[in-house]
């Protein structure tokens, strides 16, 4: 099995209240491949420029990630994002987006992509995901991010995208956003009135909500201590979650899967923000994962005990 | 066994997305005081005017709360608050505060409310919930809130009475703000070592999170639909979680137990929110609560099962 991720593969500079950096592998599909490739063979697909060297590669090929839909555009710079942060960590200022060679991106998926039985559409232009999307016939489990702009500026290519997906996951403002309902449960719930089989709604730091049918799960975010750099904290989760159910198959998951595929996940997010970047995940082990969605459960679990009421 | 809540009794304007009221019965004596009488009797201490009606008084005695020291000072006016919510309704404005009879209010306790085994001290001015721990010599188990205000120009007093007390019950950043910390996490350790044996971060829509020693408890909010009127849920948790830690005895709770004070208090606050005021706790009953809490366990419960991760 393998899983496509489609999406940008990016230059980062950041600046949040613990340090900066002027320069740093990041981007969606680079975050997401990181996380995935703990649980299964990850094929990401999007382009860089002559600026993307060979550490940069080695980086993405971690745990055996395939870089053959990589595509090298001669004489182009690879996509650059600079953000800064605010001092709670929970919202931030982009300063500069230059697109550079994903300005003109196409696309362009090998046999062995088209096959995957697992496919994340990353947050990009609707209509380029609506593309890879009907291009991945053999897909058993495709979920997708987006966001706030492409709500205002191509809300009904996106609605249309999601119509073809089984999972949308994103952020609970956005959801609210895309729907115009009040609440992330009435929002979760018109979308799965649109035939979607699970929403996820991203809470920052302060954790994911699970809609699927009529049940629900809530998971706080890992309590840290140190938190340094958000930055791909989304995508890491989401690759942490679609590729815990790639590792079960992708066939259908329920929604006991789909809630241990949360707290993956989470774990895998909450190791992205320890560091700047992509640092922490790339080194990361998979003992350090278990350990955490180990302690995850314990810190989430509380026993029933019945107390008597008064009336 | 009995337990006393020192704080305000007001009447509140709010105007929410959903809708307004002019004046109804709030204070967060009073929805503390309606939570927590499900576990225990409660004897809230705090000061009403001449325009506090009988009816009123009805609404507090819910449950059997004693209202004994409920002070009422001829002459005076009730405490008047007025908001206003955004849309997302996790943060308000205040239009209004008139203080009137709580600007020269003196906690006057009977010897039963002194001799409570459990006292919560509600959003006062700091000098005034020391003075009301101070004559509380009997009670095994102190829960305390506060706010920005009490932090920015009473910080000392605020901290020294932090000091006398088991445990803080506090919104997030506020902890942050408190203790100059730049996460909970770090905010709540920092707090445990002035000597308190809980912290609880109040995270609003999205949730709690209790500290205890080493140990952590996060859990999600109820997730809710139709969220109508925010105002007093974090007293109404407080409730809940004081009024579940009375009803075990209030000896020295550990951690399991107050983690399941943690999932009273917030089924407590989901049902707060669902109406204006006190509306919708006034006439809850226990099985509605019994069933909330086995519905959050349901829904933040995972299993845990291994998977084999990629090295």
């Amino acid at each position: 099995m393998s899983v496509t991720v489609v999406g940008s593969i990016a230059f980062d500079a950041v600046r949040t209240p613990f340090g900066s950096r002027e320069r740093m592998l990041g981007g969606a599909a680079t975050h997401f491949a990181l996380a995935a490739s703990f649980f299964d063979e990850v094929r990401p697909v999007g382009p860089v420029g002559d600026d993307f060297t060979e550490e940069d590669m080695a980086v993405l090929q971690t745990r055996g990630t395939a870089t053959d839909d990589v595509e090298r555009v001669a004489g182009g710079k690879t996509f650059f994002w600079s953000g800064e942060y605010a001092d709670n960590l929970n919202s931030r200022e982009t300063l500069v987006t230059e697109l550079n060679v994903f300005e003109q991106f196409e696309p362009k998926l090998s046999e062995a992509s088209r096959q995957s039985d697992v496919l994340f559409l990353a947050n990009i232009q609707p209509e380029l995901q609506l593309a890879v999307r009907e291009e991945c016939t053999a897909a058993k489990f495709v979920a997708m991010d987006s966001m706030d702009l492409w709500i205002n500026i191509a809300h009904d290519a996106l609605v249309r995208t999601i119509r073809t997906v089984d999972c949308l996951i994103l952020n609970d403002e956005e959801l609210e956003m895309l729907t115009g309902r009040p609440t992330t449960v009435a929002a979760a719930r018109e979308l799965l009135g649109w035939g979607l089989k699970a929403v996820v709604a991203k809470q920052g730091k302060y954790g994911a909500t699970l809609f699927t049918g009529d049940d629900v799960f809530a998971l706080p975010a890992y309590p840290l201590e140190h938190v340094v750099d958000p930055t791909g904290a989304g995508d890491t989760f989401a690759g942490g979650f679609v590729g815990y159910v790639a590792a079960q198959g992708g066939d259908d998951p329920g929604h006991e899967e789909l809630s241990r595929a949360m707290a993956y996940g989470t774990a895998l997010a909450s190791f992205n923000v320890e560091e700047f970047g992509t640092e922490r995940v790339a080194r990361l082990t998979a003992d350090e994962i278990a350990e955490r969605v180990s302690d995850l459960h314990r810190m989430t679990a509380f026993s029933e005990a019945p107390v008597a009421l008064r009336g």
